[in-house]
């Protein structure tokens, strides 16, 4: 295989563009790397200004080993693009976000300079923390509450009733509750997570609470406005952030503006939602508890989403204060057939977030391809299944798991460390870095498997841990995970968290997040550095994480690997998710090694 | 290499899709073939409604060795998007529509089918003959026209000045005229085209005309409105088409709207401009000669493209009585840095087509990636500089052409079949089957070096000319190329019709695009059949186009080269760009033969 070091590379950090958050009108250098050894003759830089291609000459400079191509790009358009042209005399290859390419290509992938701010500092240099309200931990209050009509009470340590189909398992109710979270945040803070995400707390006749019944308070049955605002500021007090989780795309069918709507079709709220003639409505996929509600609507627009008093806005005041908002079901809210202004509405949202908070964030939930709706001026970023956890489930999971697929209708394939490589590849240059950089790295949520269950083991599980805190991304674990829950489905992967039985906890994973939080934070190479393909086979997926501040190399291994070399210095040993570190033969010599096992060397 | 004919496939032909033309709403059978030989367990079809993937479960049919895999794909959105997901037991593969992949990539290459019709049968089944007027033809009325001020008379057989600085470069003015057009419509016939598409013909102080001083008239040294009329009728006498070409994009600067603007920044054209407070104004790639146009602007938009009494609209009727516009400029038009109403512009353009004519055509210029811009309710297709003439370009130029590359700042990189197919398909893939086969396939234009300067060669000149007519698209010829005229650049290119020196016209060559015009219009493969590639190397191209009326074999070759066995069975040998026909020995066997050439076949 090439020696990937030494292939031309770009990126969107730093050391590669001197304005990472620059604004329409701004002149930025951007510079592309290549090895002198290299036999480049021309480098130009490709943009497209009002879609119309424009080719820039480039500026050539070495430092040591390595040639630098840098060239002015003036930020023409809200989103600019570019890519680099190489010219050697056997021919010329393309440069862009996915990659190398020596054909011509379309646009889809180039490198991208958003005029649009990033996501906060806060967000991308956070750890964030899930938590399934009803199954994290009940506070002794809860004990006091009653069952509500439509739940089955069930005992902490009962089994999670989870197909789809069985009536019990929207309605299975532990009672975890807001005061429990409160009372927990040591256990988030020995995690090392730092931003506490919560799923809905608004009442909804479900466990799940995905189906609103009013977005004006927090559900009693979590202890009301009272215990949020508790939690609110216990984690304002650690100098933490907390987000809320809001489903833009529809209420439940018993919230109040829907049963209004039903009830009267004359009501102020009828055009909140999508009725048919004949009486019926859009909802989502299928489900008539969840009608989707109607953003082309100016009414609903200005209820849910514009302005300060709308909901979006009210929960970003006291006495919620949340720091942002995680968006449900973001990718369809605003779309339905010939509709679409799904734009407009992230748009909205993160206005009305800018206009109350200094630095809010607004994240948009989409299991799909987002790369049409980031990057701009809505959302900051997207949980990042497609990029992040489905290639790293394919590469990780065991032969023989039970865990499911997320929305596809297959088991996730099985692929070797280059096929997993170019999928990332492919996820940032569609992304860009900068929504790629401030999207979520996920292992799975609530909405699916557990990445214990898909991969089998606790050794891979560290592996997949490993690199949600060291890829390009910020890592959002759900709770549970520290501790090796497992779940062969979203639902399933609800358990109750064990607080109970310490003595079955995964403590060695636990350790390993915690460590790997506390790299991540103390290397600013893992939260801001750029990223460049260090060595990979089948096995064995190896980067480097570059930054002016310092960089590191991450080498991580599904399986015992090979020794190899690459063009670096080792410095310290940083991190390893197993015991020991693999022993270095050289200057730049990765030995082989036992595996799974995933490590981290500053490099010197 | 793998057998390419064995491999699962789809486009977006009727052998593939049974409602080329659906509405909102429709839903429209897809299917997607593979060889029963290929252990497939299982075919999925992906789609994204409202941006949410939904698989559909397909149903399995075999015909002779052929499988079918179908489905019932629902319309829900204007432009839905689908790919097929091939489970084997040894891994997944999804085919899109830039071919098969076996990682998890974006969305930007889905198949795509559109509730927007296509563009009309008439442009799609037809040839299109470009005229540079200047150039073309004089009439004797000619003579009696005094030369301009800003002109420079030249005579027919003067050479013509290219290079961009040279002032007479725009200035050179051969006195060609639409009677002049009208006089060589047989010219026209015997080539095989039946729509003619002229280069500007309003007055404007050069000899290309995109420097518009009015839209009101066609220019008295073309002969006037009479003249064009007289062309227009005589065009439409022969059951034949004519288009127009505007500058949606600017003006000239000695246009009315702007020189009333410039002297009275009160006027009512005053904001049909970007002027800025020093009087400087926004224009074209920093020509000040070509004020841009404010299409955000609601007068300027009446003014040319809105309502039957616009610009668009006016032409459109008696007594010009165009059948559709190329637009000028369309990436940039309604585009200048933080405002894009691109789309809007090319929605109003096709609106007010479609108000006044049964069915028009919008053609939109696009030299570089229109994706984004082609396959909704605006353009119907584009000029497909990337998705066509670069590949072939690549292909088949001469290792020491002086032919320059066009918008790019090196010369064209040579390239084998394999990358050059590759190139086809993720242009394929990112354009659409509809809009790639509603855009024209162009081996040059007025814009560009000339196709037989690129190649060196009559021979190989006639095999680009071969993959023009048989390539999915609409064949669009620079008038001239059918001599063999040459040129380095587009300037270069417009030299004028040799009409007195026929003895040094290219008849073979002029032949080879009248058989490539009848073989076209005689087979519906060509002109509405899927494609599925048959063979590639180096200097090979073969694919087939597939319709139920009949299907075909394109076998291409640059040089010379090896023989190779296809598993079909060939019928008669519809076409040679050499003489003879290559020697088959056997059913599907294509014998290894000299090059270039070019040959067609029916299948059995």
């Amino acid at each position: 295989m090439p020696d990937l070091l030494l292939l031309p590379h770009h990126d969107g950090s730093p050391a590669y563009v001197d304005n990472e958050a620059p604004r329409l009108g701004d002149t930025v250098t951007v510079r592309m790397r290549s090895h002198t050894d290299d036999p480049i003759d021309d480098v130009w830089l490709r943009t497209t200004y009002d879609a119309e291609p424009v080719y820039l000459a480039t500026r050539r400079s070495a430092d040591g080993p390595t040639a630098w191509w840098e060239a002015d790009l003036l930020v023409h358009n809200p989103v600019t693009h570019y890519r680099f042209l190489i010219v050697r005399a056997d021919g010329q290859e393309w440069l862009g976000g996915n990659g190398l390419a020596d054909i011509d290509l379309p646009d889809a992938a180039d490198f991208k300079l958003t005029s649009y701010a990033p996501a906060p500092d806060w967000s991308r240099d956070g750890v964030i923390y899930q938590i399934f309200p009803d199954r994290y931990a009940r506070s002794a209050a809860a004990d006091e509450r009653p069952t509500p009509p439509w739940a089955l009470a069930a005992q902490w340590t009962d089994t999670v009733v989870f197909e789809g189909s069985d009536p019990r398992t929207p309605a299975q109710f532990f009672g975890g509750d807001l005061d429990g979270i409160t009372e927990h945040l040591d256990h988030v803070e020995r995690v090392g997570a730092d931003i506490v995400y919560t799923t809905p707390v608004f009442p909804g006749e479900s466990n799940h609470r995905y189906n609103a019944t009013t977005f004006d308070e927090v559900d009693p049955l979590l202890g009301g406005d009272a215990a949020y605002q508790r939690l609110s500021q216990a984690v304002h007090a650690r100098g933490w952030r907390i987000l809320g989780d809001l489903t833009t795309n529809h209420t439940g069918d018993t919230h109040e503006w829907f049963r209004t709507a039903q009830a009267d079709p004359e009501s102020v709220t009828r055009t909140f939602y999508y009725f048919n003639h004949d009486g019926s409505y859009a909802n989502w996929m299928g489900h008539g508890t969840l009608p989707k509600v109607n953003h082309g609507d100016p009414d609903l627009r200005s209820a849910m989403v514009e302005g300060p008093d709308s909901i979006v806005g009210r929960w970003l005041r006291p006495p919620y204060d949340v720091d942002g908002w995680r968006i449900d079901v973001a990718n369809m809210t605003g779309r339905l057939g010939a509709l679409d202004v799904a734009h407009e509405v992230a748009r909205a949202v993160r206005r009305t977030a800018e206009s109350l908070r200094e630095d809010p964030l607004v994240i948009g939930e989409h299991n799909h391809d987002a790369s049409g709706d980031v990057d701009g001026d809505g959302w900051h970023g997207t949980m990042n299944y497609s990029g992040f956890s489905w290639p790293v489930w394919s590469w990780l999971r065991s032969e023989d798991t039970t865990a499911r697929a997320f929305g596809r209708p297959v088991q996730v394939p099985r692929r070797g460390g280059p096929a997993v490589v170019e999928t990332f590849r492919a996820w940032q240059g569609a992304l860009g870095w900068q929504a790629t950089t401030s999207s979520w790295n996920i292992l799975g949520s609530h909405d699916s498997a557990r990445i214990r269950t898909m991969v089998g083991s606790a050794e891979v599980h560290r592996v997949a841990a490993g690199l949600q805190f060291t890829m390009p991304g910020v890592p959002m674990l759900f709770a549970g995970d520290e501790l090796g829950l497992e779940g062969v489905i979203g639902e399933d992967s609800r358990r109750p968290m064990p607080w109970s039985s310490e003595d079955d906890w995964d403590t060695a994973t636990l350790d390993t997040y915690a460590a790997l939080a506390r790299v991540r934070r103390s290397r600013a190479a893992l939260r801001r550095g750029g990223q460049r393909w260090a060595y990979v086979d089948d096995d064995t997926i190896a980067f480097v994480r570059e930054h002016y501040d310092g960089s590191v190399l991450v080498v991580a291994r599904r399986a015992a690997g090979p020794c190899f070399e690459l063009p670096l210095i080792l410095g310290e040993h940083l991190l390893g998710t197993e015991r020991g570190a693999p022993v270095t033969n050289g200057p730049g010599v990765i030995s082989a090694s036992d595996g799974p096992r995933l490590d981290i060397w500053s490099l010197g």
